[in-house]
Formats: C-alpha cells, structure tokens, sequence
C-alpha cells in the first residue's frame, strides 16, 4: 500500500469572513485518520475562481488526494465544478441521466425544478456522481494523470449532512482502495469521565508499550489514540486493521474488554453515546423515574436529560432552586448553608417527593466568581435519595470559570447517577 | 492607502485531526473583514517545521501580512518561533527583560517557572514582541522584506481569549496603520430575533439602496452586512469610516437610529449582548424578581437565565414541568390538554405563586418527532404572569427537528418576556 496523503480545500467567501465556522475541515480530518490517511494541511478560500484553482492546484502538488467542500450548489457563486474542470484541463458535460434525477427529487416535492438546478447535473469529462440521497447536489470522484501521477479530486457539497453520508459510503472506502490497502480498518471511542487526559494516559502507558513492542515484530493491528476535543470528557480512540470486517469486530471487541479492565468505571460509553443518553437507558431498564433538583446548574441537567428520545417516558420534572427560600420553601431543606453534603441530601429527597419520582437526584455548589457559605468556587455536592430511602452524596472540587464548573457539574452529577445505577444493577443481579 | 490583505496560518496537528475545531481562523477572518483588511485564503497546518514553513512561505507570496495562531508554548512541540526565524532568514535572540517577565509571572503564581518556558522569551532578530496580559506566551510582530517588497508575520497564541486581546489591541491597529489607512473604521452588530434574513434584508433593502447610491457619488462611510452565524437571530453589522473615532461613533450612532426605526422591536441588542442578558437588565431595572415553569425546554430557559453574572439577584428559581401530572399538581393547571395557551397562562401563574417571584414565565409546546394534544410539531406557547395579576400568552410556530425547535422556544419565551418589559417600561413612563 502507498502512504495516502489527502488534503481538504473548503471553498466559500463566508468562511473566511467568520460568518460560519468551518467545522466540514475538522470532521473530514478526523475520518481519515481513522482511516489511516494523512491529512497534512487544510485551506480555505473564498468563491473566486482564480484563488480556487491555485488553491486546488497547491494542494495537488502536496498530496495524493483532495477533498473540496462546498460550491456545488445552484447559484452563480458555486464554481467548483468549473474550477475543478479547468485544473484538470477538461470540459463539463452535462449528464440528462442526472437532470433526469434532479428534476425527479423537485418533483417528489411537488416543486418544479429552477432552471440554475440543471447546473448541478454537470460534471469534469471523466468524472464520476456521487449520489446525493440527501439533497440535490451530487458530488464528485474526479481520477487523473499530473506529469505522470495519478491524482484524485472529490467534491461533496457543504451543507455537513450531505457531505457525511458522501464522505462514509463514498469516498473514504474509495480513498482506502486507491491506498492499496486490502486490510478493513474500523475503530471505536471509549468515552470516560472522571479523569484528566494525562491521569488516563498514566493508566494506559503499560498497555500502550505493549502495543508498541507488538507493533516493532509484526505489522500491529491496533493502536490507540486520546482525543480531548470538548468538555465531554477524554475519548481513547481504538483503531483496528484486519482482512475482514468480522476480524476487525473482534479485535476491537478484545481490545475493548482490556482497556475497559483497565479504565473501570471511568467508561462510560461508547462511540457517540452521551452520559445522559446511557444514564437514561439505565434508568428506563430498572423502571424508574427520575427528578431532579438543580441550584448551581439551573436546569441544565434538566434540559440535557430532555434531550434524550423518549425522555418522557422515564423523567418526570424538575426544580430549579436557584434562591435560598425556594430550598427551604419548596424543597424542605432545613435553614443553614445550601452548600452542604446536607442540603445535597435533602433537596434530592425533597424534589423526589414533590415531583412524586422514584430517584431524587440534586446538586449545590458555588460557580463563582465569588466563595459562598465559606465554599470555595468549584465546590459541588450531588445528592441521590433511591426508592428504598437510602440517600448518599458526593463532593467534587471543580475546574474553572463560573460557565465551565456549571457544564462540570452537569456532567459529573448524572455520571454519579450512572454509577449509582450501575452498582444497584449489579448488586440486585446478585441478590 | 494600499489594499491590505492578510492570510491566517493556524499551527496544530490536532487541528488536521479534528480534535479542535479552528475557530480561531474564523475569528480573525470576521475582524479583518471589520476593519476593511482582505483575508483571501486560510490554511491549517500540522506541527511539522517543513511544512509550517512552505505554509508560511506561500501565504507571504499572496499576502501582505500573514497572521500565525498558535505553537507558542513551552514544549518541544511548539515551533512557530523557529519556523518565522527561518522564513525571514534569521536567528533567535533570547531576551533577558521578557524572561524576568515570565519569570514574575509565575512568581505572582507562586509557582517556579519551568525551564522550557524560557523558550518563550525568544523572538527572531528584528521582531518586536506583543505583550500577553492573559497567559505566558508573547505574541510576535515580525516586519521584513521579501525581493524589495515589505510584509509583516505576527504569531499569536492559539488560547483564543490570549489570541483575541492581542488582535484588539495590537494587530488590527498595526495592519490598519501599515495599510497607510488613516481613516479609522469602525462596527457596530445590531442583534435581531423574530424574522429571516431574507425578510430583515428585504426590511432594510432601500436603506441599503440609498447608501449604495451615495456610494456611487462620494466614497460612502457606511456600509451594511446581514450575518447569519449560529442560532441567535440574524446581526445587522454597521460599519463606518471617517477621520477620527468620535466621527465614525456618531455615523455608527445615526445609522442605528436609521435602522431601529424600521426594524423596530426585531432588534434585542448590540454587538455581545445575548437576549438573556437584556432581559436580565430590564427585569433588574424593574426591581421585579422571574421564575420560569418550562415543559418543552426543559430547563434551557432557567440555564440560559442562571448564566447571566448576578442571577441571584433577580432569579429565583423554576418548575421543570415536563410530566403533565407535574403540571397538574405542582403549578395547578386545570387537567385537560397542556399544549394550550390555557396550560401556559396557568403554568405561569402557578409557578410565580409556587416560587413566590413577580414576574412568572412559561413554555409549554410540542419538540416532537411526534405531534402531541392535536397540535403539529413545532407549536409553542409562551405565558407570562405580571405582578398586577395581568395574564398574557403568545403563540409561536417554530421550525427544525427537536432540539432547533426547544432551542428556540427558549429564545422566544425570554423575547416575549424582554418585548413585554419594554412596553411595560414605556407604559410606565408615560403614565
């Protein structure tokens, strides 16, 4: 196999006037990694024709490969298939099999087709459609020869939906075939919460040097990586290779078993599962209801629980206590410090028996910028009162500012949920 | 004045990965565009010293002024300063004032100053650095010539909020002044909620015919752009030139007066300012205090509310009535169909009385994927109890799939609110 290089061009004046972030770039570089393809540089550029094709033509020089993102559509702004035409040194031809097409999606709409859509069905001479089952602009898989190399330009539309659905059924196993590679890479993210990306790349050190020393006697067919993007938690990447989809599965699936031995309750989920969706599925398995009783986060547990498909079926409501007396009026909390492991306590038990919930679940804390009640900023207690009357609490010392411990918070009271569901689960499975 | 243009190199391999978005390009891009500065073209690059060099290299070619972001710290992995030294054809020179500064620094941190922090103190010979009031990391501005023609590399570091200071203070008035511009140029955003940008531009499209034909006789000192960024309503970006501050201040402060008068009651605010927190000023100005009974939103209201600086002092709290038994026997709404404006004004009135507040506000609506009680997906009413006992409600029909359509059932209940306030306000002053 060769070492694929692919480059990114996304094309649209409005990105580099900061109207929209281009977040297509991001994405489509995080697919190929997974895949085993380089990424080495990304460029932007507005919609001129002249800056486009020097843009294209630099990234060709560099790369095997380029995927550009955007100015498929049918206005007189969208030239990528003009520009892309004109660095292969071809024609565009138009398809009536795509017109065809195209008029039938406006069609099935009950809407006639504009005249400018007719533009869409064109394409380089010696380029390929990709189907567009999202939307009316089909992309494009354009091989052809630079002083005697072979090259490949793709074009995916940019609205971020269409160009997915291209990017996964089209052009990332095209892109892998042209690699030569014969191997089916897939992998799989262990999401966990609870620990900093250096604390977790402690735990796996041992594991990772394993891998490594593998990797110097045969052509190792796992690697692990650590992604930090968001709040959400620190991601570990597992990436397989084998002859076949199955095999794949099963590395992963081995892989998953000892990572998971070694991270323990600090995973979560899996993939794009969030810890709301898997607290929610936890909760609906054991036939609870949910409440919950929020001061610092001021709904937001709420609302990301809400989020969840389904949601009513299992969560009942909340109280926002955001002021003192509405603790101690609406919730029963005895008169005192609200920011307390007792106050935790008695808000969960008061919201369970006001919303007339199962599970109680709370939080109190201080998200600053100012101490409150001798806490110092990033104090929170979460408090849970379970239907057999047992009420337990935890204590987290938050990172950052006033918005950062409220996410933190969030997160980090439904994750004790989690686990509070996770070891109920196993001790009734016991017993 | 010369037509200044200014390309981005953003420094990171986990941008390529996409395990960070680059806003920060988008950013920069937004406020060159502001100030009248070309930004044709933005490239992301991995941290690769061959490679951020040709990135470097070519931008110089195109542009007048390239702005790098990031790659500034203290490890090995950070090489933006070696990689401008070796573009410019110079060494590094460590200077012993910068150093004694990071050095304080960490002392007014009680922490040692590691050594690879010293790194941070070198620049190329002939640069001049841009002070950090935010972090450690000295920005660069490096002046040289290239084949006779002058250009000018600034690096940055890619902490965003380290980033955008020293873009205010340092490199957008340097690019204005080497641009030989002695006009200054200003912006002034007007935030709208409530209509489409195809609806506010055709609202504003004879100003906007008007100020092209002054444009056509003299050099016009105003100029209009719609942005559409993200979720929080169609800006209306002002932007103005003229000799001295105070002149573009009061062209700035006349178009406003021009636009507000046909826009009316669509603009919320100016430039930062969310619609939470002008809610949050005109409740405080009022001496009120709100509590919000949410359904639909689920807790995005009292979150958005809570993340206003001061909440305490004017939120109390809220009712997350997602169950209809909660709405029933919590806020007292008369059982019966609770996507009704009937549901909203009881749950307004229940909550103000529940929670004991003024001013009483809330949601109640269908988020789908299903319709609920009859009515279509996407249909919201807002209800709000004032202190006189005055009960009001509005009907909303809201666009999007289930989190497009509680995201903005949560911006127009706090809307209808600040609309509310405000004719109260005037109401008030004129009784």
């Amino acid at each position: 196999m060769i070492d694929m290089r692919c480059e990114v061009v996304a094309i649209g004046t409005e990105l580099l006037l900061g109207q929209i972030v281009d977040t297509n770039s991001s994405w489509i570089g995080e697919q190929l990694a997974a895949s085993g393809i380089d990424s080495l540089m990304q460029t932007k550029v507005g919609d001129n024709a002249g800056r486009i094709q020097q843009a294209l033509r630099a990234a060709l020089e560099r790369a095997d490969a380029v995927i550009c993102c955007g100015g498929l559509g049918p206005t007189q702004d969208d030239i990528t298939r003009e520009c892309i035409a004109a660095v292969m040194g071809v024609s565009l031809e138009r398809v009536p099999e795509m017109e065809a097409e195209i008029a039938a999606m406006f069609a099935g709409r009950n809407r006639a087709m504009p005249e400018s859509n007719r533009r869409q069905a064109e394409r380089p001479v010696g380029a390929q459609f990709i189907h567009n089952d999202r939307g009316t602009a089909p992309g494009l898989i354009c091989p052809f020869t630079i002083n005697g190399v072979d090259k490949v330009l793709y074009a995916v539309p940019g609205v971020p939906f269409e160009m997915q659905a291209m990017m996964a059924r089209v052009i990332v196993p095209d892109l892998v075939q042209r690699s030569g590679e014969t191997a089916t890479i897939a992998s799989r993210v262990l999401r966990t919460w609870g620990s900093s990306e250096s604390a977790v790349a402690e735990m796996l050190a041992a594991r990772m040097s394993e891998l490594d020393a593998l990797e110097s006697l045969v052509a190792c067919p796992v690697t692990i990586a650590f992604l930090a993007s968001g709040i959400e938690g620190i991601k570990v990447r597992i990436t397989a290779k084998a002859a076949t989809s199955e095999e794949v599965v099963s590395i992963l699936d081995a892989e998953e078993v000892q990572l998971r031995a070694i991270l323990g309750d600090l995973v979560f989920g899996v993939d794009d599962q969030t810890i709301e969706v898997v607290a929610a599925g936890l909760v609906k398995a054991a036939g609870l209801t949910l409440a919950v009783a929020e001061s610092v986060t001021g709904g937001l547990i709420a609302s990301r629980l809400v989020s969840v498909p389904g949601a009513s079926e299992w969560f009942r409501g909340g109280i926002v206590s955001y002021a003192s007396e509405v603790k101690f009026e609406l919730l029963d909390v005895p008169v005192g410090p609200v920011v307390s492991a007792a106050a935790a306590e008695a808000m969960a038990v008061g919201v369970q028996r006001r919303i007339g919930s199962s599970v109680g679940l709370s939080v109190t804390g201080v998200a600053g910028p100012d101490e409150q009640d001798g806490q110092a900023v990033g104090t929170v207690f979460v408090g849970i009162a379970w239907p057999d009357g047992t009420v337990e609490h935890q204590l987290f010392r938050l990172p950052g500012d006033r918005e950062r411990v409220r996410q933190y918070a969030s997160i980090s009271a439904v994750n004790f949920l989690r686990q509070g569901l996770v070891r109920r689960a196993a001790f009734l499975a016991q017993s």
